[in-house]
C-alpha cells in the first residue's frame, strides 16, 4: 500500500520544491513532472504558483504543465488563482485550452470564461454543444457575487413517484454527469422544486419506499439573485452541504455546495478587514497582495487617506483657533497625542466589535440603545482607570500643577466616553442607512473623534485654567 | 404540498416573533409552540435566542421549550449559543437534560459537556453506556481548539475486501448510527486508515466491484492535535466535505465535517479583527457582544489601552523636549494631528494587508524583501500626492511661509515611508518570532509611528527653519 501523506508534512513539500527549482535550472522537465505527481492536485497547484512567480521561468513552467497527465492538468488548473491561470492560457495551444475548459467543473468553467478575453471565449463556445452553450451564456449574465455565479446546474433530479430502487438505478446511470450527488432534488412537472432527498437517506431507505415519502419539503433555498453574503449566511445558519437555488417561480436553476462557500466567507472577511483599514479596492479584483501593482495599491489606499487628510486639516484649523491658549500654556501640546490617540483607539475598539457583531448577526439594529448603554458604562470604567494613571503621572513625574492634570484627565474621560459611544453608534447608523458598516465606520469615527478631542481639550483648558 | 419558506422571507420571521412576544405576555404557550413549529430548527433556535434575552421571561420561555416535540427540542438546543443552552439547562429537569444530551450529535454533546458543571456531567455520564462514556472522556481530554474537539467518532468503516453491494448493505444496516455518511473509511486490521470511498462513488460503482479497487489511497488527513486553524486551512485548500483525523500511528480516531468548519473560520476571523483593534479576550469566551458584562469588556480592552497610553506618554515627552521650537513657531502644533494621523493610517493600511495575506497564506516569510520594496514604492507615491496637496494648502489657504510648508511636507513624505515600511515589516517579524501577526502588529506600529512621527517632524523643523 502506498500512502501519499499530503497535508501534514510541510517539509516534504518544501524539500520537493527545492529539488524542482534545481531541476528547472537544468531543464530536467520529466524529473520535475514525476516529482510533482507524488502530490495531490491542490499541492501541485501550489507548486505551480511558486514556479510561475519568476517571470524568467514562465515558459519552462508551462512546458512542465503540458507534460502533466491531461486529467491532472485540468484539476491543477482549477486550483490555481486566476492570474496564474491566465499565464498558463497564454502559453498553451487553443486545442489544449479548449480541452481544459471543457473538462472543468461547471462553476470553475464560468469563473475562467469570465476572466478570458471575448475572442477567446467565442472560440471556446464555438466548440461547445448548443445546450451547454446556452447555459453558459445564462450564467455569464448573472451579476457578480450573486448566488447565480456560485451554483452548478449539474445536479440529480428525481421524480416523486419513483421508488428508492428506481432512483438509485437512475443515479447509477446518470450520476457521473452531476457535480453534486450528496443531495437529490425532486421537481414537479413545471420544474418547480417540491422536495429534496439526501443520497444518505436514499441509501438508508428500503428499496420500495416512494421518493415522495422520504423527501423533505421544508427545505432551505436561495434566490438566484441573492448576494453571496446572504448565501454564506444561509450555510452558516443551517449547517448544510448544499442549498438549491431557485428563480422567482420557485423553479430550481442550480445548486450551491458548501466547499465553494469557504472562499466566499474569506473574501467577505478580507473586504471587511480592508474597509476597516481604509482600503477600498473599487476594481474588486481578487488579486493577492504581491500580484497587485504599486499603482493598484496606491489607487486603493489614497481615497481614504485624502478624506482623512481633510479631516485632519480641519482638526489643525481648530487647534489654530486656540493658539493663544497654547502659547500661554505650551505644556498642553505635549498631552495632545495622548488625548487624540486614546480617542482613536477606544473608538475603534467599540466600532470593531459592533461591525463584527453586525456581520455575524449577533448585534441588530434593535439593540442600538443596549449598545449605547453598554459602551457608556465601559467608557466610564476605562476612562476612570486611564485618567487616574495620568493624573498621578502628570503630578508626580511631570511636576505639573493640579490644574493641568485636571484639564487632561477631565478631557480624557469625556473623550473616551464620546469615542466609545460614537464607535458603537456609527456602524449601527451605517447599517440603518443600508451602507456597509465596515466601510463607513472608521473614516467617520476617526475624523470626528480627532476634531472633537481637541475641541473638548481646549474647552476644558479654558474653563479649568481660566484662560 | 406544503412548502415552508424558510430562509428567504425575513419579514415572516419578524411577524411571527412579534406575535409570539404578544402571546407570551398573555401566557398562551400552546399558541406560541404551534407558531414556532412552522419554522426550521435553526430558526426556532433564533426565536429562542430573542425570547431568552429578557431575564423576566426566562421561566415562561422554558415552559414553551418544554412543550416542543422531543426530537425538535434537541435540534433547537444544539443550534443555541452556549449561554442560552445553560439558561435552558437551569430550567429543565435532570431527566429532560439527560434526554437532550443523549440525543445530541456527538460533537455537540462534547461541546455542551465541556460547559456544564462537573457534578452535572457526572450525573449524565452515569446513565451513558460504558463504551460511549469512555469515548466521551477521551474527547473531553483533548486540548481546546484542536482537531480532536471538532471531530465525530461515528463514521462508517468498510473492509477493503468487501464488494460494493456488501458495503451498501452494511451501510443500510448500520448507517443510521453514523453522523457522517458522505464518506466511508477503510481500515486495515490494526485500525490504520488505508483508504477512503465517497458514498457517491459507492452508488455509482457496479455491485461486484471490490472496495479496494475504488478506494482513494492518497487522501488528505489531519492529526488529532492539529490546531483548528490548520484544520480550516486544510478544508479551504482541498475543497473537501470531510477529512479523517488520525493519531500518531495513522489510526483513524474520528472525522471532521465541513459544516463545523464554517464556525471555526468565523471564530478565527473574529479573533483577528479583535486583535487588530487591540481587544484581547484572554478568557477566549465565545460569548456575543451583548452577552458579555461591562467588566468583561473592560478587561479585554484595557491592557492594550494602557500599553498605548505609555507609548503616547513617551510621545508627549518627546514633544516636551522640543517645547522651545514650538513656542517660537507655535503654528507647527496645528500640523501635528495631520502628521501623526497620516502616519498611523498609512501604517495600519500596510499592516492590515500583510496580516491578512499571512492569514490566507498569500504572503510568506520569504517575501519580506518584496513586501518592503513594494511598500517603499507605494509610500513614495502616496507621500508625494499627500505632500503636494498640503504644500499648496499651507501656502495658499493658511498663508504660511514656504519654510513651514516645506517642513510639513518633507516630514509627511518621510513619515509615510517609515509607517508603510514598518507596517509591512512588523507582521512578518511577528510571524518569524512565532507570535500572532494580528496581535503584535498594531500596538507596535501605532506606538512607534507616533513617536517617530514627532521626532521626524521636529528634526526637519530644526533643519529647515534653522531654529
Amino acid at each position: 500500500m502506498e500512502l501519499n501523506m499530503i497535508y501534514e508534512p510541510e517539509e516534504l513539500f518544501e524539500e520537493s520544491l527545492d529539488k524542482i527549482l534545481e531541476w528547472r535550472e537544468e531543464k530536467q522537465y520529466f524529473k520535475i513532472r514525476d516529482e510533482l505527481l507524488k502530490f495531490n492536485e491542490a499541492d501541485i497547484a501550489e507548486m505551480f504558483e511558486e514556479l510561475l512567480e519568476d517571470p524568467e521561468f514562465i515558459e519552462s513552467t508551462i512546458v512542465v504543465y503540458r507534460l502533466l497527465p491531461k486529467d491532472i492538468s485540468v484539476e491543477v488548473f482549477s486550483c490555481l488563482p486566476s492570474d496564474d491561470q491566465l499565464k498558463i492560457i497564454d502559453g498553451i495551444t487553443d486545442k489544449e485550452l479548449n480541452y481544459i475548459v471543457q473538462e472543468l467543473d461547471f462553476d470553475d468553467k464560468i469563473d475562467i470564461l469570465e476572466e478570458l478575453p471575448a475572442n477567446v471565449v467565442d472560440k471556446i463556445l464555438e466548440k461547445t454543444p448548443k445546450e451547454e452553450r446556452r447555459l453558459i451564456n445564462t450564467f455569464l449574465n448573472y451579476p457578480d457575487d450573486c448566488a447565480g455565479t456560485l451554483m452548478t446546474p449539474y445536479y440529480i433530479s428525481l421524480q416523486k413517484t419513483w421508488t428508492v430502487k428506481e432512483a438509485l438505478a437512475y443515479i447509477k446511470r446518470e450520476g457521473s454527469e452531476a457535480e453534486m450527488l450528496h443531495t437529490c432534488y425532486v421537481k414537479d412537472s413545471g420544474r418547480k422544486l417540491i422536495g429534496i432527498v439526501s443520497l444518505s437517506n436514499l441509501v438508508l431507505a428500503d428499496d420500495d419506499v416512494k421518493i415522495m415519502d422520504i423527501m423533505v419539503t421544508d427545505y432551505v433555498w436561495l434566490n438566484v439573485y441573492d448576494d453571496q453574503e446572504e448565501v454564506s449566511e444561509a450555510f452558516k445558519k443551517y449547517d448544510l452541504i448544499a442549498i438549491p437555488v431557485v428563480d422567482k417561480e420557485q423553479r430550481i436553476v442550480g445548486v450551491i455546495t458548501v466547499d465553494d462557500i469557504l472562499d466566499v466567507i474569506e473574501d467577505e472577511n478580507t473586504e471587511d478587514f480592508e474597509y476597516m483599514a481604509g482600503i477600498i479596492d473599487l476594481e474588486q479584483s481578487d488579486k493577492e497582495y504581491l500580484d497587485k501593482s504599486v499603482f493598484q495599491h496606491v489607487k486603493a489606499r489614497l481615497p481614504w487617506l485624502l478624506m482623512m487628510m481633510v479631516a485632519l486639516m480641519l482638526t489643525g484649523a481648530i487647534i489654530s483657533g486656540f493658539e493663544e491658549i497654547l502659547s500661554q500654556v505650551i505644556v498642553l501640546v505635549s498631552y495632545m497625542p495622548l488625548l487624540m490617540g486614546m480617542g482613536g483607539n477606544t473608538g475603534s475598539q467599540a466600532s470593531t466589535l459592533i461591525v463584527r457583531g453586525l456581520a455575524l448577526n449577533e448585534v441588530e439594529l434593535e439593540d442600538t440603545l443596549k449598545v449605547l448603554w453598554k459602551e457608556f458604562r465601559i467608557s466610564f470604567c476605562v476612562g476612570a482607570v486611564l485618567s487616574l494613571c495620568n493624573f498621578i503621572k502628570i503630578l508626580l513625574l511631570d511636576g505639573q500643577p493640579v490644574t493641568v492634570a485636571l484639564t487632561v484627565c477631565i478631557s480624557l474621560i469625556l473623550i473616551v466616553a464620546f469615542a466609545k459611544c460614537l464607535g458603537g453608534m456609527v456602524p449601527l447608523l451605517a447599517k440603518k442607512l443600508n451602507a456597509d458598516p465596515a466601510l463607513m465606520a472608521n473614516p467617520v469615527i476617526a475624523s470626528l473623534t480627532d476634531m472633537v478631542s481637541v475641541l473638548i481639550y481646549f474647552m476644558i483648558a479654558k474653563i479649568v485654567l481660566g484662560i
